[in-house]
């Protein structure tokens, strides 16, 4: 079993009103690596970067069990770069400098041992880019996992609603899930986006925590109320391993356990924003993850004999 | 056992996306009143309307069991009016008038035998009226809720502070909890809040649901995701009603218990939001409130075993 992971690794530099960072290694990619490492150790990456990237940064993914094997190194070119400002509520934020460099050309390819991977990760990419690696694919993956965002739905409508009919599980948040249904009320728009391809639909809605959707059913994993979120760059990404990681640990792609991954996901989430950049899901031990796990649990979890 | 329920009762005109109405039947205690008379069939209202309003509007509360010699009719006066408009998100909205009448000189009269309720709701209403309330018990209640909003602590932040020594349970939304606090992350907030005296904090999100907090514990309850939401309007005091309304029924004020009754309150806000004024919770059935009891069940239930 293995999980192939498609994304940006980048730099990013990011303020949010507990600091700024330099630049700092980021990208959906890598958040998603990370955060799936902490269930299986047969990840395979597909991603470019620069010649500036540094050996450790790729040596730290190393040793967390991902294969850097797709990992393109342009010389001569630079990182993908971006820079962004949180707002006091840390649910919006403004892009101060996007560089896009090697992501300007990137032509992903998929290693020949990479094309069997069991399960299939498509972060956020332009879905051209993300189609190109599920059509190298020697077998179909039994799980493809897409996530994208309001820019592509801008731009790229045609080109996403096409990938869209070949994902199992689509991951958006509430605004573009509204963008891409046209409706307001995000039980409509599940219905709306499920008849467009997606056997599930996960709908990510930050500190509200997140939607999971099939055509029957419903299931609601709330984000763990925290003291302080210091950076939430990359929760999403973190979301989408947890959930992709335990989905492959577990082989069980039922929507009981889709629940449970639903929860690993968010518990991860919940991890990555409590320190800037990767830094916390890096250090994640067994315990660490346990004892969120029951604290998600002691959440919401209630007896009820109805009177 | 009983409860004793203090709040306006109002005319409103509502306009939202879904359609307008002309002036019916609302107000704080009247939602309470509804909503809690599902669990219980001991209610004291304390309030007051003008001549204008309607017996056949008195005679529907009666028919809930809700006693209403608390209930002071001014000759020659106009009962209390609010009208105001949502927008499309169904989060926010503009009043468009307010008429205080009968309001504006209020002094709440508890009848001699309302003043053992074991249970005493204090209704949005000035703070120096709700403690006028607590004063006049004969025996201190088991259980005082006390509902408030920004408007008081805006103008009355002394005298609201006052009142919060002696209650039990706050409710207050997210954003009221952050200006009571200070605080804009609500777990900071719960500490600073029930440092001024409540032994309980309840912090309503709307359609992201609910949050119970005490010293050392918290419970989240999410809102049902639902197609359509008709008319908000009194969803915060129909939630209020089905929290204390179980809490009475079922007489058990350990947090476990209170989770029960914050799920309860959460289910009876989902029905009021159904249909335009108190129309949804006048026709409630025990099947209704089961079968949306069973769906809050199916929403949040995971059965984890930690990996």
């Amino acid at each position: 079993m293995s999980i192939l992971i498609v994304g940006t690794v980048a730099f990013d530099a990011i303020e949010t009103p507990f600091g700024k960072t330099d630049k700092i290694v980021g990208g959906a990619a890598t958040y998603i690596g990370l955060s799936s490492s902490f269930f299986t150790k047969n990840l395979n990456l597909v991603s470019v970067v620069g010649e500036d990237f540094p050996q450790t940064a790729i040596k730290m993914l190393q040793n967390k069990n991902i294969c850097t094997k797709g990992l393109q190194i342009k010389e001569g070119e630079k990182t993908f770069f971006w820079s962004g400002k949180y707002h006091n509520d840390m649910n919006t934020r403004d892009t101060i400098d996007t560089q896009l460099n090697v992501l300007e050309n990137f032509d992903p390819v998929v290693p020949e041992e990479y094309k069997t991977s069991d399960f299939l990760m498509l972060g956020n990419l332009m879905p051209s880019v993300q189609k190109t690696v599920l059509d190298q694919m020697s077998k179909r993956p039994k799980l493809v996992v897409l996530d994208t965002m309001n820019f592509w739905m801008d731009l790229f409508l045609d080109d996403l609603l096409e990938s869209l009919k070949e994902v199992d599980v689509l991951t958006i948040n509430d605004e573009e899930a509204r963008q891409l249904s046209g409706e307001y009320s995000l039980v409509k728009a599940s219905k709306v986006i499920l008849a467009m391809g997606p056997k599930y639909l996960i709908i990510k809605k930050g500190e509200h925590g997140a939607l999971l959707f099939n055509n029957t059913e419903v299931f609601f994993a709330p984000a763990l109320p925290l003291e302080d979120v210091f950076d939430p760059t990359g929760a999403g990404d973190s979301f989408a391993g947890g959930f992709i990681g335990y989905l492959e640990k577990t082989d069980d792609l039922s929507f009981e356990n889709m629940k449970r991954a639903v929860i690993y996901g968010s518990a991860m989430a919940s991890f990555c924003v409590e320190k800037f950049g990767t830094k916390r899901l890096e250090e994640l031990t067994q315990n660490d993850v346990d004892s969120r796990l029951q604290q998600f649990i002691d959440l919401v979890q209630f007896d009820i004999s109805l009177v």
